[in-house]
């Protein structure tokens, strides 16, 4: 059981049920979620001490927020209260050829606003194995750019691992504001999570002959991307998320992982979609469990990919499920007979 | 902005939620639609000003259906009120190899027993640009033949274009009824919308080689329908939607545009259906739209074909979509990607 | 109308709504259902007078499963009242790659603890045509082996017909202990069904060559199979279904019967699930009114086999479905075009 | 266990949820009742042989209807399969100073439309010991008064006792045709009930100095109105629901039976609302089956209101209780202590 | 019909269903609603021609909230759409002792950052005969204060007449800086509305001998606010809405109009409650209503205490209810017996 | 934040919504709790280190009910994995004179057959200022007759005072046997609590001239009651709740401490219930805390009366609630108003 610590937003999602769209529906599901919470919220399941480090108002609601994330296991220490509001996002599920549609309500929100030195990375990233946030945390505004500097580098003065999913998000930053700050966090990354477009958006490197609605995937463009990578910013990991998105029912699932000059793809999954969105951090959670309990390259990124896959059979954005299905799924039970 | 009518019925629906049957259900869902206001709605979502004509009952339930037309755009100033009931119908949504289930319940519904001089369409239609029905409406009753055929011939009168979904329903009259009185019709109709059957049971058109059941299109035979109609009735344009119907839970879509001798087939739509109740609509509204904004035959029919693929995505009756989001599929946009 | 006999274990069945884990769901479905509870409900809905044979405690829960069996038909008079508590299975359902989880808490049950005394065969049986068991009412406790053994003495003796769905569960007995009982019991058996998996568990007579998760089906192997059943226990009638389970959410499924030497194979359905719950009991059903009204033999599998298709549609336990629903299939009717 | 029959209309009820208001719902609740049906559920539940005789449309919502009696206990035997529709009321259920309001959707119903021949009353009857039935069955119609009175005939020539909820309702017919056709009737029927409004209506009896919007009962008033029954009608045992309408939400419900020249009022219950729909109907079966086995009056008319007031705490129309509920609030039990 | 004018904020407002907590709650029911939309909304419903101004965000969240509108009959042609988001209020449903509690999400809201140059009031204000607005637009900002001064300028200028709900919310600023503002709208204001702490605070007029607690009411010390209002302020018409809160369930509720130096008590509603959130728009509605179509003071009171007393019984802000169902209790109809 | 321990079972709970029978329910609503776990709950939230000590099974059942407890702030530390089956308690929520159903499915559960020598209560004890459990834990078995005198004993040694809730239950176990146990405990026990009916049923000490049906309350009594428990048993503190059930939906609730002698009553409140379950829990909850932080004597029972008045408005057996709102009712506030 070892200590991570992920740092980020968790908003409210607020979804129509049953593929409504927003004004036909007079109920909302709600949950709570956000990047780096749903890394949070696997890791805890699979026995890791996870940490969420984030801000939420002092109110019922960010009251809400805290149990939410406590009844998943996990740990709400390191989580200011105060601000104005939480982020809300609001979700339509999509189907065939209509995509699920986000609109952010996420302006103004209490981690989006708070000062960096609101939080002590030196108590929180005490005995800690692992840091994890994804890019989403700087996008949010320069305080976070600097929160999440200070927080690199103290997890690299005291020996703590570290991972970034680049998770671009076109409406909090420009690409050129988003290559200028994640290129700079790179030296203290050990592990870069991301898909094709990340890749291009946050760092400026290109995946070529990409066809992105074609859904077919060019395995040498993507191995020639981690190379890239591995040689400008000398990450010693980098992960790929392989999405074919036929419909919005219905993806085609792999990952690839670059290590030590080796390129290893995971087996694909056709996949009949329940709730794809927090997909990728169960992507990331996924890795870097398979990281920390030291399984060899192969074996890390199919884990990560059936942690995954298994997401997007899970309503909310939360990933709840347990090691024993992801190991199942990892050992090749696709068939989803009834286990009784 | 202009002026589009439609005329017809329209219907209290309910249906079990979850795929229930009927008597599993303690809980229906409730909604309003009928071809020609679905019409009516996708067009005034478009922008235009769209009127739907109709009689409901002076109670609480007539209410109901006048405030969902307005929520959507429709406009209601010539909605008539008084009469006994409103049309209901039952409907069980299938899945797989279970078909969707529809028990009629609309005779003896307000607009089924309107007098036809009720409404007065010198007034209705001026300054109007359009006028649609389908064939639900004169199969209601002999007042109501009476009453399109009013409509029809003020329409021509004062220039307004027409169109007519064939919209066969053989619990509402026999074949031979429908063809006497349809084909009445077709000298004052300018745009003629209908599937193989349609065709077959409203003008007694038959599509060579059809297999309804393998899900196969034949695509000369229907060329050659279309062309059977204009010679046979003078309609200027024709238009099929082309549906093979693997099963309840999934179909592949596409439509035809037969005009100026020329056969434009759209693009085929893969499409894992959420309710496809009122596609056909859509279809119609769809094409309607981009004929108002003066489209090419092949981006007509593609317009048509898009909106009406999303509408299998969407619960309940109404279209509730956008023209940016029918435009994005119009522009290959299928892969359905989450939109943030 | 004939008399028919299940006898078996009702459960309430609880179950998380739209996909989701046990820990996220604040309310549950509620339904009722057992293996041999669910045949004898189809075989009511077919015209049959079907009588189910259990106990269930003297409390509103019993009362509740009463009204449920009376609900669909089925006659309740040999349902005994007592005992401490109702079988409860909790039921997740699965997606793609994420299977279906049952989670029994059965133990106690009313019925899993009767005196086998309590039950009068011969009143029972007076007049039945025929009975109808699955090796989950055996793997009960030895009690009910013994009521089982007692129920099939009397079939037999008073010229019923017996059927039995093989219906191996690990969670109930060993296969040691199963293939003892099961053996015991083939000489009183008319008709005998099972899947792959039940033969070997059941009877130690293993199909060749298979390949569980690769969904793949090797027919040479079944009729094989059914052979050596033939040959070692007399049975005449042996059925098998054929599940090519592909995810979770679609399987393509098929049966077969191998009846006088001859092995007569369906037609195969591919099925995207709503709930599979219940569908080898539908087939039980779909084959012992086939073999009531005398259909020939590969009808008798045809019919069986379209009915438990039409299951995989159905929310719950209970196949709720018609004659008629099921003719249709049976005639070809595959498109899943909206009846209306 | 005694035959009782009842005769009258079951309608699909449809009510918003949670005091919506009907624009407001997008889901109703289904279930189904109607008064005679209402008085057959609760006598089904106190162990009566109850047979519910009347006519639903052969569709699937007629099924529906089936299976819901069914359920409750109700013998189905009697209830024709044909005609067109299935009658439908539309709830508003209130609270406070807004009032519950029914819209109806009855006419051209299945059994309004019956020709009285499609039922043979000597079978019907045949050992029955009650025969039960309300003014609604002869307000809808001329066929249903023939089918009535053939009923009531039939019943006093096979030594039947018989009932009557006089059950006025406005809607359906004038207080002159009312009281033209319930006159008649009287002659047949051993029990009558009713309320005030009913006796005035139906009879043209009228309770002095009443005050319906206070709220206060006049006693002598009503023990005068039962006097003045019997002495015109020459009905034995006259019954009265006495309701104090404070709210929407709080009533105070007792009774009177006035019989042998003597009149017994009940005691007062105060009761905060759940649903009161078929409190009369449950103050009919309670009557019935008090008389069924031979209760004292003064235990009668307790018996009756303890019934009537556990109805307005269940949802729907059907009376789902027991006798022993009955039982312990006869006895006093009103404190609603948690039972456990 | 004549033309009504209102200026506010419209928000989402979430409640949990079923008096659940923030916390405990899955779903939130989902509706929109505001002081000044909520006014609008019912006038709509009585028959005037009743506009709402305001601004949303151009998002399908801001349509959502057009489509809530004009399906009430809310004209939106004044919503101007824009900004950053939607304002929204969490709600949770107090039960006896626990109160119901709003937690605000509204700060940087669209209309709250308007340009006050945005509002056309010569257009808005053409052809009208009123103009609404309550306490809150001018707390949410200086912004919105110069916008309603601007338009009761107008309003003054064009001879439209004007009504103020004070509606003071502590949350949104001090009584300083609200006596500060409101006094100086007070030469324009025709008609002026509030409850006890309303008067005190937003115009430093305090109630004597005031005890909100024991819900007892000072009939006299509210007439003396009244006419220091009028001595004040010269406003010609000053109306109370009195509550006395038992428990959040219970409340007794009437109103109090001075005019003319005349003080019009209501009667008294005693009034379980369903939501009473917007009783008090639905009393301004009642109001304004009253003084359009020229009923006398006393009426004038009795209307408008009718119209809010019924609104407590309906779930979400808007009050969903018709000039009939008002007129009902108006005339004294409160026994609330089933209308059928 | 002291640390306080709390022993017994916990449950899963399933209910009808919305006051429906349990045969009308095609849902239950799903929540956990029990007598010990829902005083944990609430102290947690006071901001106590609250420990629940108990044992569920080690599968999906269990972990959901580990996951409620944390959620809401309680320490699952003690809670051990293991046993066959999670007990269960079926609820109806009564209404008026039809009081809430409890049907128990209990038996068997993991917790009522531990072996005692699974908890190390020194180990549990260590650094707790308070342990708590009540008559349900002792009734389910003498082994946790073993288990609750082992941590009296090692609580007595190591100096943590004791609570102990009477909590008859006579499904459970017989007066007889509840009498002989319950004494034995009283020597460890510092603060007992109970309901009239506790004291008689479980240490045979009888409330004079008690009338459970009438409602009113013999105060003499009760002290009377207090001051023999304090004589027989020497226990310091002896609390009471003193419930008038006027019906189902409503109550009239106080308490009572008897303490140095002294009696001190708390003010009474009225109360419409929406649930009541677990009300003496938040009574518990509430004086252990209040005694922990060292409140005066009135004080003391004012607050845990105000925290139970509270948790009756509440859904679920969770006291869901802050130490500000119990303080606000503490304080006098009673209105029910809107808190915004």
């Amino acid at each position: 059981m070892k200590k991570v610590v992920t740092f980020g937003e968790i908003m409210m999602r607020l979804n129509p049920p049953n593929h409504k769209r927003f004004s036909q529906a007079d109920t909302f599901e709600v949950t709570y979620g956000g990047a780096e919470s749903n890394v949070a919220a696997l890791l805890a399941q699979l026995g890791m001490d996870a940490y969420f480090v984030s801000k939420v108002p002092d109110n019922p609601i960010g009251e809400a927020t805290i149990r939410h994330l406590r009844k998943h296991g996990v740990k709400t220490d390191y989580v200011l209260r105060g601000g104005e509001r939480l982020g809300i996002y609001f979700l339509e599920i999509g189907a065939a050829q209509r995509p699920s549609k986000v609109v952010y309500d996420r302006k103004y929100s209490a981690i989006s606003k708070v000062d960096p030195e609101e939080f002590d990375w030196n108590t929180i990233l005490e005995g800690a194995s692992w840091f994890h946030f994804s890019g989403i945390t700087p996008a949010l505004g320069e305080n976070l750019q600097v929160a999440v500097e200070n927080a690199l580098k103290t997890a690299k003065s005291v020996g703590v691992k570290t991972s970034c999913d680049l998770n671009y998000r076109a409406k909090l930053w420009s690409t050129e504001k988003a290559q200028k700050v994640m290129s700079k966090y790179m030296e203290y990354v050990d592990l870069l999570i991301g898909n094709e477009e990340d890749y291009e958006k946050s760092l400026g490197i290109k995946t070529e002959n990409l066809d992105t609605n074609s859904g077919k995937i060019n395995r040498k463009a993507y191995v020639k991307v981690g190379k890239e990578v591995k040689e400008r910013f000398g990450v010693r990991s980098i992960a790929f998320t392989l999405r074919e998105s036929i419909s919005a029912s219905f993806n085609i699932w792999s990952g690839l992982l670059v290590e030590n000059g080796e390129a290893y793809f995971s087996r694909k999954y056709e996949i009949q979609i329940v709730d794809r969105v927090g997909a990728g951090d169960s992507f990331s959670a996924g890795i870097i469990y398979a990281t920390l309990v030291e399984m060899k390259p192969k074996d890390k990124i199919e884990f990560a990919i059936a942690a995954s896959a298994l997401k997007h059979t899970i309503p909310g954005d939360f990933p709840v499920m347990s090691l024993n299905e992801i190991l199942k799924l990892f050992y090749g039970g696709i068939s989803g007979r009834v286990e009784r």
